[in-house]
């Protein structure tokens, strides 16, 4: 590594998921919605694709303008980029000269970002339960930046009290990841006119069936939106690629579908919990396309145990959740046969 | 600007080329390829976007394995990243904590880059006749950049001369921009395995009719890829999504398309210069799909004028090269409109 800047020489890049390349297995373990994108998706992503020797539209104007109407903001609030997690990082790169905090148990790559961009993070112990205490936060007077709801715990706040922290400073900014909230979180979105110091990110990869196709989008006061734009343009103005801002404005356009796959995601979220409490498994009350699940023996057993019968699971080899494993909602097929397997494993002599 | 990081407070945004959203215009101002990309590119496109409720194929197995057969490198030689500008941000957020040297005239977003990393840079004015003169750069112990064939002027340096420079200093970094290689220049690919200190990056862009899927790759030895994959992985792993994947394999695939996209314009450069040069245009020697070329008239006028009607060439509010226009290569009858019509406007009264 001769040639690397000293600034990079602590850096320890975030694990993504195992995404193994063939279908043998049920594949529960990076919160992918069950369901393909919708047909009219696929042929958003044919037509875009005839005239690939064209640049994107750097506007990506048509998508900001369907989501605009789908969140009720205006196109200025609305910031697009590569996934969430180039929008998290610009965030790191521009938003947080003072420092950030976040807790201990959250989105794995939050400290990957600040150690990237060399950002002082304080980092905040979750509660006992698992949940996030805010009156911790109250003091700083940093970025905030709360997964809500927060992952891998599969819990969430009410926008009330996250609305409290941001109205407490107006001079400190609140950032909520909301990767997860359509499967039952509350959104901080309608908020954002009202406040300054509150910016919201979100994804298409889990409730619109993006995941393959790179897409997230920010949401704030104009402000915030412009800082978001500057770095884009400075680092890499065209990062949402033509195929993928045709495939978001048909998802957008596809309502009924997306609110179909998000209902049943719902509906299969209860059989899971109920089948995974009958065996004997604590089930966090989930408002995410996942469950966080300990079960009567350890997640550092169990994730083997069901990767050798072929099903992927996402365990964290972190003290406080080393018991814990979490596991995505497939369809309702694919979880019959995570309950099945897991109750062979249990039965079996250990 | 409140919550704007202070280390960023002076930064100048790069400026893309219009991308006007209608068919209105002749666009002769980004370096498009004229062509579309093959059926079979299309086809991939649709097929990938099937299942893109998966993330992506973290690794770029399918396409890396491809692209170095293409190239003649191992696929531990090979980086991807999102479009040339993701990979050359990276370079100077990991490769330059020495500083960088580029010409004043070269690709705009060096500067911007040098600006978003707090990298010093040391801009070497091109020669008086837009060439690069390499024995300016020889002394310079930081990374060097060039990119070659270089934009806007479109003028080569032989591998030979590049690779001395290599050798000069083999604790000294050399990266070469070829994004228009394909067009004419000589590569350093070849030479990538005999030299640690030469990362060569490549763009689908131009030459490969993908410019709206974002792709592009660097190639150097396995130390400086893993460098530029830890910063991948350390701010967004998936940047290259699943549909541009597919689009980039099937572009490899399909080499005779890609191989009579390239005779054809390379042709219609050879049909375009004699014609500009007919009408009293300087013409730089062209190693591009562009012209660099100042007219009996200066640049700063003919491009309203082109605008006015219709056709969209690129002019840089630059003091040395005010006078020049840097056009695209078209279709041959895209490039007989031009003609026409720089006639037209030259012999109005003015």
């Amino acid at each position: 590594m001769e040639f690397l800047d000293q600034r990079l020489s602590q850096l320890k890049p975030y694990v993504p998921g195992e995404q193994p390349q063939t279908k043998d297995f049920i594949k529960l373990n990076t919160n992918e919605s069950a369901f393909p994108p919708a047909a009219t998706v696929v042929e958003a992503a044919a037509s875009a694709a005839e005239s690939l020797q064209l640049y994107p539209d750097p506007t990506l104007g048509n998508l900001t303008g369907a989501l605009s109407s789908y969140l009720g903001v205006t196109e200025s609030e609305i910031f697009l980029g590569n996934g969430s997690d180039e929008i998290l990082a610009f965030c790191f790169q521009a938003l947080m000269g003072k420092g950030v905090a976040f807790p201990d148990i959250t989105y794995g790559f939050y400290s990957v970002f600040a150690k990237l961009y060399g950002i002082p993070a304080k980092v905040i112990p979750l509660q006992a339960d698992l949940s996030i205490d805010l009156k911790v936060y109250a003091d700083f007077s940093g970025t905030i930046i709360l997964a809500n709801p927060n992952a891998p715990t599969s819990l969430g706040l009410p926008a009330a009290a996250i609305l409290q922290l941001v109205q407490e400073k107006p001079e400190r900014l609140v950032i909520v990841d909301e990767a997860y909230v359509e499967f039952g979180g509350e959104s901080l979105v309608p908020y954002v006119k009202d406040y300054a110091n509150l910016l919201v990110v979100g994804t298409f990869s889990k409730a619109w069936q993006l995941a393959g196709g790179r897409l997230g989008y920010a949401v704030g006061q104009v402000n915030l939106i412009e800082v978001l734009q500057r770095v884009k343009f400075s680092f890499n103005p065209y990062s949402v690629n033509a195929m993928t801002a045709a495939c978001g404005l048909a998802a957008v356009q596809a309502l009924p579908y997306h609110e179909a796959c998000l209902k049943e995601t719902v509906n299969v979220r209860a059989w899971t919990t109920e089948a995974l409490r009958d065996l004997g498994f604590e089930v966090l009350p989930s408002q995410t396309n996942f469950l966080f699940v300990k079960g009567p023996v350890s997640g550092s057993l169990l994730y083997p145990a069901l990767k050798n019968r072929k099903i992927l699971v996402r365990w964290f080899d972190q003290p406080r959740i080393k018991d814990y494993l979490r596991i995505s909602i497939g369809t309702l097929r694919e979880m019959e046969i995570l309950v099945t397997t897991l109750k062979e494993i249990l039965t079996e002599p250990q």
